[in-house]
């Protein structure tokens, strides 16, 4: 069976072989959900621990009820022993609305979506073109770090840019923080020193960055998560991208200005590898 | 029939009577789309230029396929017409994603849904009591006055309270500004002169407030948008809510404290009871 590129072979609707879901949800009407998005190799979802510990956090943070993550985790598993190599996208809403309104009942059913990818393209090892993007990030310490469905931001600071060969746009928060780009974390370099910034007020907690961070810790490298902003973006001599399907990408290009892969980037790389072709756990 | 309260006794997907939305919508993925809510009286819909021009505005700024207002018109007046009185949700989406990520192709065919609630209860013409709400507003001049689908913010903060005496709350930004309610807009009375807080960082321009303001200038008050904060709020005689479904709602109680209905809101109230009942249009 021949799928069209970008669209799913597989999708479950609350476990269910389904192509639909209810125009009342309201993942739907408020963006009123989380997802998390899993990269699988060899018929194995990676980090899935992980992944499911933030999903946990995330509903805690706006009192969505949690699927039962033992059941979730067999469907999750079920879904990438189907393929060898593939991209689990998983969307859990508040489910359908019991009235019109922001207003909860408490009683919701939490909807879960699982989607089914075909894997992308190979993770650019030797670095990525990247811009700095207009758009500035507002600041929310209620829905900080959460990866959850209001997205429009995101939306909003990819189409600024049409150009195939950038591959990402770094994104500065209201007050002037570097926070992350679009789709990915990021971490700079200074004398050795790794560091990728605080997520208090606005930004998602990546689970290759948390990755990349117990690595860090692990391998001796000095890491922090700091307040960051324009002036030590401009003074990093390594600057790499994280993501839970392309691992970590370091910037050989940032707005015009050639930056080079060094050793702190290439040492994460290789401590990553055994773990991201599945070889190894964390 | 009878509808459980709180659902809709009408669904249209596209035009078409339909229970279902595809899985891969852009809407429930990101909250990557816009929606109107439209009072209905006497079998016709309230203020529906000022709904639609609303609605293509927004498309505009999140660069959204507009729906051709023409046909959209008759679809919300046919739906308005099989009943009396009757709320109207519009959601415009994106429509489904062609491929995985924020990115958008430019081909995308948005999504229209069109649900009909029964009316709700007659407006509190008598005053409401309000809360401070909590959290504070991420500030973004690129979504400002967009009525989008991105609504967590609304939802995290009418979590804070569940007193059903409480009819509202009132939300200022992150950098202290006084913004709306959750759900409505918000108007302040010093010495006879109308304001209500400008929305270029946040908040959303609601078509009630379009109408208020618009009513305000005919009647000769003066009004004027404002940045507005919490002294301004506490130093002002009246104080009411606007919302398409409620109208002028004067606050009597504002954290405890009493306000007095006064006489800048009555008037408003008077000038806008035709126009609210369908008797005149504006």
């Amino acid at each position: 069976m021949t799928i069209p590129a970008g669209l799913p072979d597989g999708v479950w609707v609350d476990g269910r072989v389904a192509a639909e879901v209810s125009p009342l949800d309201r993942g739907l009407h408020y963006g009123d959900g989380l997802f998390e998005t899993i990269g699988c190799v060899a018929g194995r979802p990676r980090f899935l621990d992980l992944h499911l510990k933030r999903l946990a956090s995330g509903c805690a943070r706006l009192a969505i009820p949690a699927p039962e993550p033992g059941a979730l985790a067999q469907e999750i598993s079920r879904a990438a022993a189907q393929r060898g190599g593939a991209i689990l996208k998983l969307i859990v809403t508040r489910g359908p609305a019991h009235a019109r309104g922001y207003g909860v009942s408490g009683a919701e059913q939490g909807t879960r979506i699982l989607l089914r990818y075909p894997p992308g393209p190979a993770a650019a090892g030797e670095g990525v073109r990247v811009r700095l993007g207009e758009l500035r990030l507002g600041e929310n310490p209620a829905l900080a770090g959460v990866k959850h469905l209001n997205r429009l931001e995101q939306i909003l600071a990819r189409l600024e840019w049409s150009d195939p060969d950038i591959a990402e746009a770094l994104l500065f928060s209201s007050s002037g923080a570097l926070v992350s780009g679009c789709m990915s974390n990021v971490f700079l370099v200074h004398g050795g020193r790794l560091s990728t910034p605080r997520l208090d007020r606005c930004g998602v907690a990546g689970v290759m960055r948390e990755v990349v961070g117990r690595l860090a810790v692990r391998h001796g490298i000095e890491f922090e998560q700091l307040p960051l902003d324009r002036e030590r973006l401009n003074a990093a001599e390594e600057i790499f991208l994280t993501n839970a399907l392309t691992g970590i990408r370091p910037v050989r290009e940032l707005e015009g200005r050639a930056v080079s892969p060094g050793p702190v980037t290439r040492q994460l790389q290789q401590a990553l590898a055994p773990l991201f072709l599945g070889k190894e756990t964390l």
